[in-house]
């Protein structure tokens, strides 16, 4: 069979409108940060998940026959690991799941919601709050990243201290499999022990196993109030000791816990001088944006916000510290921490990475990864930030000032990340904590990762796709 | 290779009194409720992961050398399906975790706690009390269940409402593969995209994947007080409507959630004249034991719990109720709902299901069961009680009054089995909410999961454990 033989064939399962080969693909073929454009074979956009399921059937039948065709699945083409986008070799099939944005059932008593995998993130947010409920995942892409996307890269955000990664919130699935089989999976259960997870296996494997087209989702009772403060620190050392405060004080109601260096906010003000900070920047070197919700009433928020922070005080962990007396000073704290990826960017490229490691070793990470960098890279300028109540940090890293940013990324990525990578897995961190692999860490995932892990994913990979049909260049290093 | 020189290799690896193939072996031969006894090809007891691993190298070896050798592995031998005892053969090696109890490290402020696999569950809560911490998992066997099985296992138990099942629970894992190799996925990180997660996997796997020999788990901030309410209501409907009530007035103080039918509780009062019912039970058809934990105080735990009491009178779903005045009050109304276990034993052998449904379908759910089992076993008497939080019932039953409970389980199991089970799958339930699949649920997993699953199933199987070495009459059906 042919490339032009499988688009017709394409065209006919799911209707040419739907089957695209022809024309601009671009806003399919390059990933949203325009790190890299691709070249599909075809772009299609089933109506549903019977058409997934043929589509695969057809690919299927094409390698068979020879084609060396293969599939890349994509959500809202938000990621940022070039997970989701083909490669320059014209011979990727890009499905899109955008088209499938049904809300299937909404279970009010059970606490869950089916919908399509396309369902962008913020509708399946709506949805809920106009049940009166919530659907606690949040990011920044969420007016266009979609519930598949998620789930295929376990996406994070802000609310994982109190709810966990978006794997957390899921109660079942439905897959095309490689074969191109229709797995049934979608369940209400909080409890089903038959067998092997294959939901926690889809989960986080950003489209190399399967094709999830549907999912059931939990919600969760709305807190009856919302508040934050902004927190200045001497040290990440307070930092820690002021998130265990916090837990110790605020339990579940503890929903952020955000921590930014002192740089990060000061790229915010040069960048973005109309914002305003609730403490001017110089108190301290680095703050805290905590959240928290009760169950009970703004009162009671305001209460219990205020015996932490006289506990954090005497405790001598704070500097200086501002609670946001409403719904629109706690959303403008959010927008500063939001804006420092967008101060980043204007202060030219740079370099991101998204670590982990166990909260309690923050500080001397952070200290060692500093050191390294500036023995590696000096001059070169951190910009740390991120969800420290994961113990997620993007150390982010800027040209020294004066240089040419993209000569300084460039050159210098490899340098960076071994520098950094290397003291993350010291602390037995993460190189990827939220973002995934994609095509853009498999080297990392070939240097980092245990080898008996790799071993044990090499083979699931083997038995569940042995065409290596679906996303074969992501995540997985080439053997 | 014979397996007297298996035998011989065990013992020159990990000493003579650790690798038992004579003597009397029954307390690893047959499972705790004596279904099944079993026989031994050697009973092993490794100190370390080092020994567990030399001890499948060397049953690989013999594999491969034509002995039909395999092994179980074996934590507290709780289990509830003969997922840890061997089959009759004398060709198992039961290799038990139980000599492996190290607390290998506690980190308070990342709030996790690694331990060797076969440290006893009650031993991990006391050891986290004693830090003012909380590990939340708790079942009747935590005296002797060890923390291994309840990873293998997926264990649920009383407080899943809240803080979920134990893979909720569990941060990272040390697991020896069917190869022989030392996988080391232990972790404190509560964020790690890099790859597939191989811990979910093993997670229920029932150890026919790999061996559990240590894991990371969550720690948690104790509830400043808990409290408890026993209270009668009319119908399941109710219940239900109830449980809803608490979700939105506790939020994730809700900590506890028990449901028991009016025939439950006459059970304890028959065979247990001593113990008394906080409400008298013919008060209510359907009683609810309900726990709420407060973050701040006890004061506050009495308000809150009255509130939720006042709105659930208000709304017509209480008939009575009782609130727990202390401690001991407290205790005495979860004695009874653990005595019903004991209570059904003392009537006679019986029938035991662990079934999980959406909680909004529960009470049509119990309906049906009840025509269908009604229809094919006249006169046999339904025990229904469960976790109703989780949507997961024990529904269990008894022999018509005055016939022989022996014959009756010997006869019926597979006509109650069905009449259930059917029902279960009509409201896309799952026959095994919590207890697992072992030897004793083969034949309903073949019956009753999707055949795409089930293939997916065999073909991760295949690709792990290709000899399959690693207990291979449990969980996965024969093909």
């Amino acid at each position: 069979m042919t490339a032009d033989q499988l688009v017709l064939q394409l065209q006919a399962l799911i209707g040419a409108d739907h089957a695209r080969a022809q024309g601009d693909l671009s806003a399919w073929e390059e990933d949203w940060r325009q790190l890299a454009k691709g070249k599909a074979l075809a772009v299609v956009s089933p109506a549903n998940t019977a058409e997934v399921a043929a589509v695969v059937q057809a690919c299927v039948a094409a390698k068979e026959s020879g084609l060396n065709v293969s599939i890349v699945p994509q959500g809202g083409n938000t990621g940022l690991v070039l997970g989701g986008t083909p490669d320059d070799s014209g011979l990727q099939v890009v499905l899109s799941l955008k088209r499938m944005q049904a809300v299937r059932a909404l279970d009010k008593q059970n606490l869950s919601i089916t919908v399509d995998a396309g369902c962008i993130l913020q509708n399946l947010q709506t949805i809920a709050a106009a049940e009166g409920l919530l659907f606690p995942l949040s990011l920044a892409a969420e007016g266009s990243c979609v519930i598949g996307g998620n789930l295929a890269t376990n996406a994070g955000g802000t609310q994982v201290v109190r709810y966990g990664n978006t794997r957390d919130l899921c109660l079942g699935l439905e897959v095309v499999t490689a074969k191109g089989e229709i797995w049934n999976g979608l369940s209400g259960l909080r409890k089903n022990n038959t067998g092997y997870d294959l939901r926690h296996l889809m989960i986080g494997s950003e489209g190399t196993l399967g094709i999830i087209t549907a999912a059931t989702m939990k919600l969760y009772p709305q807190p009856a109030a919302t508040t934050c403060a902004w927190l200045a620190v001497d040290t990440l050392d307070h930092a820690v000791e002021l998130l265990s405060l916090a837990q110790k004080h605020l339990a579940s109601g503890l929903t952020g816990f955000e921590t930014m260096e002192q740089d990060a906010l000061k790229l915010v003000e040069k960048h973005m001088p109309h914002m305003r900070m609730p403490i001017d920047v110089t108190v301290g070197n680095a703050f805290v944006l905590l959240e928290y919700s009760d169950d009970e009433s703004e009162d009671r928020a305001r209460v219990r916000l205020e015996i932490l922070l006289e506990a954090a005080f005497e405790a001598g962990l704070l500097t200086d510290g501002a609670v946001a007396q409403n719904l629109d000073q706690a959303q403008k704290m959010w927008d500063i921490r939001e804006h420092i990826t967008l101060a980043q960017a204007a202060e030219g490229l740079h370099l991101k990475h998204d670590i982990s490691v166990p909260s309690s070793s923050i500080p001397a990470f952070v200290r060692q990864a500093k050191e390294a960098l500036a023995k590696a890279l000096p001059g070169a300028r951190v910009i740390n930030f991120g969800h420290l109540g994961d113990g997620n940090l993007h150390f982010n890293v800027q040209a020294p000032e004066g240089e040419n940013p993209r000569a300084f990324v460039d050159t210098c990525q490899q340098t960076a990340e071994h520098a950094i990578y290397d003291v993350v897995a010291s602390f037995g961190g993460s190189f990827s904590a939220e973002h995934g692999v994609g095509r853009l860490k498999r080297h990392d995932l070939a240097h980092y990762k245990e080898p008996v892990a790799l071993g044990m994913m090499r083979a699931i990979k083997a038995a569940l796709d042995p065409l290596n049909l679906l996303n074969p260049h992501a995540l997985l290093p080439d053997a």
